[in-house]
């Protein structure tokens, strides 16, 4: 039964580890499944990537992590756990108020990320991208942002580490968010708003359609372009690939030390999903205890509604980006060239999921659900008002799912423990709270008729 | 020479106090004073305030504390700590990457109070008062805020306790900061800019000067108003009072534990000064020592060049409001006709200070500096790219001093310690970091023409 003075010891309202305590290791997924993903495939030979296909485009170590299917564990050099000691632990928090309010026999944690200035788990991934591009020597990294968070994040580690960062912002955050700007602009990072006539790739969608309010996938097409320029510049993702929810996975490595530390068994583990990354790395080290059959945790993966990639998406081979310029991925995706109703608010706009998350989906051992937006913002302003943190769009819809089980729990009578990522705050994203709270947010399904547009745009490989 | 082996401990980035070691007690400097401040007195009677003068205005046992010149140490209840616990402790950390950029010698450390959603100190004294309201059956409290964390912190705790809040919000600072509106609505607070013509105190300022861009004396005046109307109904005060330095002090009783614990010894402590209960808060416990003889730190308050009341002020018994309806504070005071320039940023817009801090300043027990914006924004966004964290304009004071005093180390090659008060974040304050940015931000220092207008309205008491 475990070591007794473990059960005995009270659970504080928030478990911080100390810098001794926080993982040296990250963990490698793909090491551990049962079957791999299959590989990003290069569009014109439909081969497999090779490191040297990807270095023009990423950092030399970032694309051996993106490949590395055998090592389990990966080491975090001593030089990036400095600057993660300036921002994590990131606390374990028991929600003993949101349990009261729901009174519920279930106990409530989450895993809170939003501690740091970029507000979003965002920064474990690019303080290790910008570590090893100055490694390399690399003077210059370009990115996209779509909520603006993972733009903060890029600006703080590149500020960090003495590096210059443009910062392609999809259109409508730009718009809704100009404070955004300002914090990247802190920072030292240049803000262009995605499309633009910057870019060959900006201009021909700006052509084509001059009033688009721009995606995600547009805005990396802009910023790829500009890192194949130059051999003193690359590219950084903020989510979707291999080698980010690897970075992510700090995140789970954290989560279990505190769980073990406390003697908390997880029952279900419930992250948000856009690109896969945040909800991947809470999940990665309990996943792998689960393929190799230590636990029977159940995961989920929520996306909203209105942009379904998991449960309503295909398990194809697809582009990263809308101007079909990446390596093709193997994922669930709606289509490059699906795109988001505007009243979509914050992130989770993006049309794929990250290959590790959409096999594990795949092969059953995950589940995924999707939620409408006026159910997660109820969701995010009780939580608010219950346990202080106004928590951002992306991480409420995981918060709505935890909810909703711990609702189902005192329907039930069952005491089951859940986790759940709340990865970021909401104070950048105060419009649609605006909204919310006024009464005029309203929420969207797409129809069928929507994502077979989308969907004709998947490559026939 | 003391313990050797707490002086081996190395310093971590961020010491966090266990909710064990955290304190039980605020510290009330007026019970170790040489001399008390003198009493708070009665406007029309001229004699000091009593229980019964203030009872129509404040929760009956916050008079008692502000009245209480006996107890050194005050217990804070458990239900209370129950709510400290979900955003307390808070980080005393160490800026090693500050005191890298600056190439000095000193240690400096800064007590972080940003990481609640208010994003500052504030919530400190508001989950005090909501608490003794909630206690006394209070349903309705009446506030003012400035730059927007009072009445941000102050619907937090009211959303904890259950109580209604409505929020007097200076209306230049309602212009300047759209969002922080939002978020006070979110937790069900209202917001009214001020002046408005909700009150007889709103009409009549505006009456005098319809364009006028507000002040937190007259939003007091307003909030005072509203109060006195109903007896289920009270006013609440986020600053200045004695009650309020008291709750505060939970910053400076965190802050000596973890210098204890880590045998961390102070030679100077720095913080911002607009109301002055987060600068007496943070010096408190230490600034009791001193008086004792116990030790020999060197305190300083700063203060903006724009508001400059303890540098420039006179030390006479004024009114807290505009309106002139509260009792008579002794303080260091611009009069209660002074508004400052509205091209100053965020808050420490304040005519007065704490009668606690004035005094302690008038018996040579602390420095006081005044320092310009531009300076004080070139320190902030050093301090965001170094650190990581983006200060609040109002902390952004105190380091500026903080890394004066570490260039001065650097210069004489001396090896202080030095700790500042990082009181809060500026995530709602962009649109002053948006001016920094373009570069059109101005100083301001009032003229001694300027100043002797504001002085014309102390009263001759």
């Amino acid at each position: 039964m475990g070591n007794t003075s473990k059960v005995m010891k009270k659970i504080p309202y928030k478990i911080y580890l100390t810098e001794e305590e926080m993982p040296k290791y990250w963990y490698n997924l793909k090491a551990v499944m049962k079957e791999l993903p299959d590989p990003m495939i290069h569009p014109a030979t439909l081969k497999p990537c090779t490191s040297e296909d990807l270095a023009p485009i990423f950092c030399r170590e970032l694309i051996e992590q993106e490949l590395n299917t055998t090592d389990q564990y990966i080491e975090i050099p001593q030089e990036l756990l400095d600057f993660y000691k300036m921002f994590r632990p990131s606390p374990l928090v028991r929600a003993y108020c949101l349990e009261k309010l729901l009174d519920t026999p279930a106990e409530i944690y989450y895993k809170f990320e939003g501690t740091n200035t970029s507000g979003s788990h965002k920064l474990n991934s690019a303080a290790a991208q910008a570590y090893y591009a100055k490694k390399q020597g690399i003077i210059h990294l370009t990115t996209e942002t779509g909520a603006g968070q993972w733009g903060t994040a890029m600006a703080m580690a590149c500020a960090y580490y003495g590096i210059d960062l443009t910062v392609y912002m999809v259109k409508v955050s730009a718009q809704q968010k100009p404070y955004r700007k300002a914090v990247i602009e802190t920072y030292g990072g240049k803000v262009i708003p995605s499309p633009s006539d910057t870019t060959e790739a900006g201009r021909k969608i700006l052509a084509r359609d001059p009033s688009t309010t721009g995606s995600l996938g547009c805005a990396i097409s802009e910023a790829i372009e500009v890192a194949l320029k130059s051999n003193n510049c690359r590219y950084v993702l903020g989510s979707v690939l291999d080698h980010v929810l690897l970075h992510q996975t700090i995140i789970g490595q954290e989560t279990k030390t505190a769980c073990e530390k406390y003697d908390i068994k997880p029952d279900i583990i419930i992250g948000c999903t856009g690109g896969g990354s945040n909800y991947g790395g809470l999940i990665a080290p309990f996943m792998g205890d689960k393929i190799a059959g230590k636990n029977d945790i159940r995961f989920i993966g929520v996306e909203p509604a209105s942009c379904p990639s998991l449960t309503r998406g295909k398990y194809a081979y697809d582009f990263g980006d809308t101007g079909q310029t990446t390596p093709l991925l193997k994922m669930y995706t709606l289509g490059s060239g699906f795109i988001p109703s505007p009243n979509h608010a914050g992130g989770l706009r993006y049309h794929g999921m990250s290959p590790i998350v959409s096999k594990l989906y795949h092969d059953g051992y995950m589940e995924a659900r999707s939620v409408e937006q006026s159910k997660v913002f109820e969701a995010a302003t009780a939580f608010a008002r219950s346990e202080g943190i106004l928590p951002a769009p992306e991480s409420s819809h995981a918060l709505r799912v935890a909810m909703d089980e711990a609702i189902l729990c005192r329907e039930k009578g069952e005491k089951k423990t859940i986790i759940f990522g709340l990865s970021g705050t909401g104070y950048f994203d105060l419009s649609a709270y605006v909204n919310y709270n006024s009464g005029t947010m309203t929420d969207y399904i797409p129809s069928d008729e929507d994502l077979e547009k989308g969907f004709a745009s998947i490559p026939k490989v």
